[in-house]
């Protein structure tokens, strides 16, 4: 072994990143292409690619390095600020994997496959108590990985969840945006409601649309946004996702005959995951500061194109025409104007998944609040059903009529995700500010949005996202790319403009 | 670390059958899905997978653990059958790995894939003289090679490098039977082509085929056979192979719309050594000793399934009309005994993947003796085009107009698979055996696949191939399976039933 600590934990790091992206693609695959009787042995493939990962990670070596390059970092003739943070991202990767003991990671993920396969019987028997002595073995150990992580961590149970998908993210912070929204939000839909309410109905495009055609449709538009087939692919599962590798982009979803609106709109979604990917920076690939900064921008990514830009009007008034044309589509349905107002409907609803963008984050806050209190202790898995259907009365004045429609929708929770929801609405608000910047610093970016051209605002998003990988934390990016850290502000400016101007 | 030597031993390989399945996956998504940009990234996992298996595989514990399990199995308590072999199987995969240091391993394979790259424009280009100084560097690696495999393994450097491809092979045996076919085969030809010269001409079938009849066909021909759609997939690729892993067997091929007649046979060859995979014990997943046996045996099987039974006359009786029905024909050009006839037509020609039956060891032979040559030293790289098309006259009768029709034409060399070639022919000699006995054993196979029934035949190689995995030497299956070793003379005897009867 010769060079540097550093250079040698890069080495390390190398190899690490280029196992993660081989499991990237065994579950692509997993997801797409694997016949039914491949799963067990795939699943050997993956536990094995995990452990030699853990292995690698937590051998007494690479703290050694890691103590050693940090050391090293503080002479003048140090590391330069991608190599800094480098090994800053290195740090934190080797804490969160060395915060527990081999057994106790073999066990959450034995037991969480477990609850999993269990939760998926129970959502469709409808059939909470089937699950729940599962989900209360998950939860058990969660709290016990949280406690680790957070003495770890030096920082609390919950924010040592959370801070594995997205670093940094502090429940303070997300408390005070999310009351924010929490008081903003129901007198919104209230507004929204009654406003559309008075509108004439909006036509649904009548189909059936043959799945050719809408994957045609899809392709076209992706390459409008700029995706590059070159170094990616769109094909189809159940649940629709971003993997593969940032020079191997695999987007997903799922084709409807009868409506084709929802599989496009979600191919646009993981279109905004793919060229944030795609647009990480290729001389750091498969080092940590190479990476994706965290959930939250990663969602702000898709949502920035999904919401802030393809469900806009001027988005909209260039595709409708493409949308008629490719799907063979005739009539009034397809005016611009019928098409937005599809796409901007409002209709609160128990399904997370299904939500519009005035709901979603009402969902959202209700998974955070119980998984919050769950993992305080303030709230046990056999009290969630009731909690559950409080908190969809006070926050959507919805009340599920099942668990189906209620706390057994998501498969989070029964996998052993916890501290994952709130990056979906942390990830609209984030989206909703980077794209008010971007517009902000190029006026042309609207224009050219409007015909179908996406230079502007890929250069900015190149320069000011993709391209920084993890070389800032979340807040300093955000910081330097919009002027000020999240602000709950702009995303209600952006419904009150979209949904009451 | 508990258990006993042997027991670790079966976790180790464990993990190193599931790394290899990984690969396995990588290889087959290269090779079918994954964007030409991905290719650098992939050959970055590739090369980390390879490197963890071997670092394992090497590491001073396999050996101590080898040397402390065959001590305790001389106990009278020691291993069963299976268990024996296996560990006769891990120490076989152990001496080939450590023969080579990490350097030389990584050498080669470095080398190889630059002088691939290489052959691909060179045989595009029709250049031997642009390939030349890399494919000598290959040379001398492998003769490198070849000698340190000889001294760990203490056989000669040629049979070192088949050892690997097809274990327990030796040339002396090879010798023997290429010998007795070299002096067969001319005058078989010379009969057969004049025997086929004064048949009325063969009509072919005119396309076009559009590629998804073609495949709709492969696939019920496939089901015919056995193949099982909930372990495995049908693919598209540039060069067809079977890949994947025994519950996953993934088999491509690649679709002409002009002439349906080479994908399907190629489609069905796959097939056969898929149903190989698929039949390995299912008790040794992951373990050597549940591999396939070897090369040669590999190649039976898909040999056995495509010349000896679906080149047949009963077999395409049975399946012309699916054919005809399928791929909308007409006329007689679709007939049994004109697909018989195309089926089984002779034709001396350059490319070795297009020969038929009866020149194909022609172009074995000549590749045998040349890489032998080579290996020895008794003749360089640089001599290769002129003794190449010296070979071909001599045994075809043909003298290749350019190198790309002559020594340019296989990648296996430049590659770095030398010791290959010979398993091709022994495996034909070993499907003629096979079949023979199969036949012998129960008569009632050859009705069965005359009218679609393949129940017998699988049973019969069910019992006698698939499920042995690796617990008997390629020669104890076979004289297990036939009653004797491999025997030239089943395979001249069925050559001259099916040609000149």
């Amino acid at each position: 072994m010769t060079g540097t600590a550093y250079q040698r934990l890069e080495n390390r790091f190398r190899r690490l990143g280029a196992l993660r992206d081989a499991e990237a693609l065994l579950h692509w695959d997993l997801a797409t292409m694997m016949p039914a009787g491949g799963a067990e042995a795939r699943g050997d493939q993956l536990a094995v690619l995990t452990s030699l990962r853990h292995g690698i990670l937590t051998a007494a070596e690479t703290e050694e390095l890691l103590e050693t390059a940090e050391e090293a970092a503080k002479a003048a003739d140090g590391l330069d600020p991608w190599q800094a943070a480098n090994l800053r991202e290195m740090r934190h990767t080797w804490a969160h994997a060395t915060a527990l003991t081999g057994e106790q990671v073999e066990a959450l993920s034995r037991t969480a496959s477990a609850c999993e396969a269990a939760w998926r019987d129970a959502r469709a028997d409808d059939d909470f108590a089937a699950v729940l002595p599962k989900l209360e073995t998950v939860l058990a150990l969660v709290r016990e990985t949280a406690a680790a992580k957070a003495e770890k961590l030096g920082i609390s149970p919950y924010d040592a969840l959370l801070d594995e998908y997205e670093p940094g993210g502090r429940s303070r912070e997300i408390d005070r945006v999310f009351a924010d929204l929490e008081a903003f939000l129901p007198g919104l839909l209230a507004e929204v409601s009654e406003r559309q309410a008075s509108d004439p109905p909006v036509r649904e495009p009548e189909g059936p649309f043959p799945v050719e055609r809408q994957r045609d449709l899809a392709v076209r538009l992706m390459q409008v946004l700029g995706f590059d087939f070159h170094h990616g692919r769109l094909d189809v599962s159940l649940h629709p996702f971003c993997g593969g590798t940032p020079d191997d982009v695999r987007i997903t979803t799922r084709y409807d005959e009868a409506d084709f609106t929802s599989a496009l709109m979600g191919v646009l979604h993981e279109t905004g995951h793919a060229l944030y990917e795609r647009g990480l920076p290729a001389a750091w690939r498969g080092q940590p500061v190479g990476d994706a900064r965290g959930m939250a921008l990663h969602e702000s990514q898709s949502l920035l194109i999904e919401m802030q830009v393809c469900r806009s009007r001027g988005f909209l008034g260039f595709a409708a025409p493409i949308m008629r044309t490719m799907l063979g589509g005739d009539g009034p349905a397809w005016d611009t104007d019928n098409l937005y107002r599809l796409y901007t409907r409002i209709r609160p609803g128990f399904i997370r998944v299904d939500a519009d963008e005035v709901t979603y984050p009402a969902h959202v806050i209700l998974r955070y609040s119980l998984e919050k209190a769950m993992i305080a202790g303030d709230l046990e898995a056999a009290d969630l059903p009731a909690a559950w259907n409080e908190g969809m009365g006070r926050l959507l004045g919805l009340t599920p009529p099942n668990d189906r429609l209620g706390c057994l929708q998501d498969i989070h929770w029964y996998d052993g995700a916890w501290g994952y929801f709130p990056t979906y609405t942390l990830g609209a608000m984030t989206a909703a500010q980077l794209f008010a910047a971007a517009l902000n610093a190029d006026p042309a970016i609207e224009t050219g949005i409007a015909s179908g051209d996406f230079t502007g605002l890929m250069t900015w998003l190149a320069d000011n996202v993709h391209s920084r990988g993890s070389l800032l934390t979340t807040r300093e990016l955000l910081v330097a790319a919009t002027g000020r850290p999240l602000d709950a502000e702009i995303f209600k400016t952006h419904l009150k403009r979209r949904y009451l101007a």
